[in-house]
């Protein structure tokens, strides 16, 4: 089908073109016009404006919007919603807070313009993976796009099936769910976002544990050094923790061992906040969750206050002096 | 090649029959007889004391220990130190600690017997899909056993090759690894375990969230209500979090949605213990894999004297009745 | 002076009886004409609706509201707003959100009515000890107001001066603090109540740790059994963690050293939720303050689904049956 | 009475000093030979060998072991063993691992020579304070020193009487205590530290969060800019969080509101860590109390390798580039 992809960027290009390379009809809008172009280059219908792009859709309108930023994708979705007519739908690809978008969807129904939230999962691999995408929203709505989605979608793969999913929704065995109403798609995503983090600061920390394990008080043939990127690439066959994001690790490793090409700042997007929100909302302990995203709050940060006033307080009460460095001896005997 | 292998439990038994499916030769012995007998019935060689077994064994003998518990393994090589001769080895393939390892291989080494220790992963779907191994021992042993390893590890299979390898020891691409001296394989396997508690923790929350998301302020029809054996499988596909852990967790959530066949009393094994207790050694920061831990043993109390003492702590400040029940409200307008 | 109070609960009849105690007239109400009637006979004047309390004070008018429940404190604030006339002033003595009563504040300057929030810690103490108040608002009508706060603080009492203070603000070690423009009252009494969970989340955890510490391989004269209402008592003095919450700690387990007329689950108030949300918008790690909320969850929850998930994984990749109880043995030797 | 005092650092020589104004009679010993003649100066006996020190003892002899050194001390407890004669009591005063005790004191008994472990809290402030202290030993053998204990600890000052404790043992009002057999001491006092740091982490968290708190969508004159000095000095008085290490805080911020005295690496002594390994022992949660460890631990290291693999990790799947420093937006419109 025919369908318009604003925002063309790392996630936004490689959308259309997988939907292109599907058989599909993509109208695209950057700001960037040399995004335009390119893409019209690779088979795209270029739209150096928002007019553009919809005069050139069939009604009713199909508008994918794959844009980073809160304030960006916001205030397309608003100029979209006046632009559009009953009947047609606007797609947020992007990574928007979940109770945004039940607000969007309640606001632009009074138009009878429909809005579908997409989560979306797969990165810069996604083109050639496919994407998983968790959807939200009226059910009719989600029906009209599925060629879209069962295009974006990895498919079935060589992935071994799960037992006992006989009655259930085919759709999901292709990588996409629709997950029910509108917000329901990005608040799944975002707990996605959120698990990724846990999953990624079990494995930093473990692979911390072998990298600083020292054992100088044995004699030197029989002390341990082991080679954290051999680890990550024999955990991937056979072993309980192998997972995509141990491939990445394997492959970051095999590249760099000691990770020299890393400060250690990491940033974090919006999802793994608001999952912490809703645990909070809902009374749900999330204490790895939790730690996982202060650990990225404290790898920004050079000294917090936090432990300044810790060395303050033990000033204070016992006269000590702060640490030099990381090392610590404990005094068992 | 021939080698013993003592203690035919889940583990054991198919360790003893993917060796012989692959062509080597096994002499079993388990306290429990009609094991012993069974696996002869699979191609073993029965052997109904240690004794037998030692016998049964070509200089240098190599021995495979795979029993459950701390003191038994202890007690079998102890007896197993007793009885071989030098040159032969004693492999243990259990979860042993690796301190442990480390006094038991210098004590042996006194009677120049060799001490290899061998993290093992795999759990029931080994003797199907491989077992990943991490190798604690010397250089020599270990190349001596290597036929064994070599049976035992997954193979390369169809899991796509990392990039950047190719200078790097082969052996990890069939899924074993020598990690180093005595002691380094389960302490490489330890490691594993506790990175295990924690992504397992850290998709148990995520679901958890999920599942208790209620929108009840909204109108019937714009309510979540999400499908949480769906979420686990479309997960599988393209996005950043698919692992084994999630595909299993996808077949238990296929046949039992609502988790109802299990009452939430989460066993630990020694390794998670450890890992947190090497992490404070070396004073590396685990907060993810410790939580991990502590959400186990949790699981098992049914109320720890701590909640009682914040109970009290509030009557006495504040006259505060306890709670009914999980739901709290805040108030937030 | 004389003073509106509505909301004559346990926090707000003591704040009333205090400021009667001090010399002030109190116009009181509730919706409890019992609860009027019972401060009347102990010195207030009597008000049985807001426009009767509203005729009895002067103008311009200061009410205090001491209300309990979010929805509550802000219909009677809403309905004061319409009631009250330019200059007078509304108190919330309450728990509210920081950002509620800066949506307030701004709607009631519309009317060039004054609102000044006031965190009023000192729970069912307060009366007797005072209230240590973190207050608010526009310079002026807090001290306008100062008559009512140097009454309601605890004072200097015997409490050692802190060297260094000689050029602050005096009203501090009285025990009531102008933080701000309108909002930060809440907002520093907010993270008290984060910091408050912090604190008896510690304590619980190491009471709860010297109460299960058993010694069973010693000899039977020679095994731990301490005793945890002493070891409370003991620290009480000279010891580094002496605190009032400690002293509380202690009356509790001197007349119920085993807690069992407790229960253990654990409420809480949205404060500690909220000093969550605000560290995370802020991007500061609060890893004790966040497991200190998530301890109060779990123990109203009898077994999350997560609990559930991680019986279910394990038994899927081991076949492991659940735990029995409490009770798990590692396997060091 | 007459006691033996070896280590006259920060903590030995004013314990020494304490006994002496009580009263009684001190021989001491320093490998520094100044300390010694320092303290002979103020009204002790000189010791400039262990020889000489138990010479200048009448039988049965006391000597109170003050050294700050796992290591140390335990040289110093072997020679004493080796020197003192059966009935003799040795008095370990400092930070020693509670099973270390253990094994002491069972070696020591072999000699009938008794070992009495006391933890000791009260840092630089126990001269004037008097000290916390927690005791290990065999009942007749505590009860012959109490004496020293008593002038040593604090006494009931002007501390409320706790409800409830007229049937129990006295001395606890005192500030000292019998926890038990030998090693109870120190691990009430391990414990008691493990608390300390949950505590102080609590108030910085807290702290961290007000100091952060920004609010620069407000217009200028309704920005917060909290004043964390006075917060500390108003929460002293009548708030639920006094305690102690807040008058501490409250002195720390008065001379040093930003702290910039501080770079903000904090050392951790022992009983932190056994803290948490005693609770792993016992399968106790005690997510606040390793929190508050692992945070001293990530406050000595520059950047971990877990935080470089986060960023690898991110690198691998998004082509994210690294965060450029602590200020992150999240993207709630």
């Amino acid at each position: 089908m025919r369908i318009g992809v604003i925002g063309l960027g790392r996630m936004g290009g490689n959308i259309a073109r997988r939907l292109i390379d599907g058989g599909h009809e993509c109208v695209v809008h950057d700001v960037d016009a040399k995004a335009v172009d390119g893409l019209a280059g690779e088979g795209a219908t270029p739209a150096h404006s928002l007019e553009e792009l919809i005069a050139a859709l069939p009604a009713p309108r199909a508008v994918w919007v794959m844009l980073p930023e809160g304030k960006i994708t916001a205030e397309a979705v608003k100029r979209l919603g006046e632009a559009l007519s009953p009947d047609d739908v606007i797609i947020d690809g992007g990574n928007t807070f979940y109770k945004d978008d039940i607000d969007r969807g309640t606001a632009l129904l009074e138009k009878r313009i429909h809005y579908v939230d997409v989560g979306t999962s797969g990165g810069v691999w996604g083109r050639e993976r496919g994407y998983c995408m968790m959807i939200g929203g009226e059910k009719e709505v989600v029906d009209r796009l599925d060629p879209i989605f069962a295009t974006l979608a990895p498919g079935v793969g060589d992935i071994p099936k799960t037992k006992g999913r006989d009655s259930r929704d085919a759709r999901v065995e292709q990588g996409y769910m629709h997950c029910g109403p509108t917000g329901s798609g990005h608040f799944v995503k975002m707990v996605h976002n959120g698990i990724e983090y846990g999953l990624m600061q079990a494995y930093a920390e473990g692979f911390d544990i072998i990298k600083n394990k020292a054992s100088h008080q044995l004699p030197e043939d029989r002390r341990f050094d082991i080679d954290v990127a051999d680890v990550a690439e024999v955990w991937r066959r056979g072993s309980v923790v192998s997972s995509w994001l141990l491939d990445l690790t394997a492959s970051a490793l095999a590249g760099d061992p000691g990770l020299d090409g890393f400060e250690g700042r990491v940033a974090d997007s919006g999802e793994g906040r608001w999952t912490i929100e809703a645990a909070i909302e809902e009374a749900v302990p999330a204490d790895v969750l939790a730690a996982a995203l202060f650990a990225r709050f404290r790898s920004r940060a050079d000294h917090p206050f936090s432990d300044r006033l810790l060395s303050a307080m033990r000033f204070q009460f016992g006269g000590h002096k702060e640490a030099a460095g990381p090392e610590e001896k404990k005094t068992k005997t």
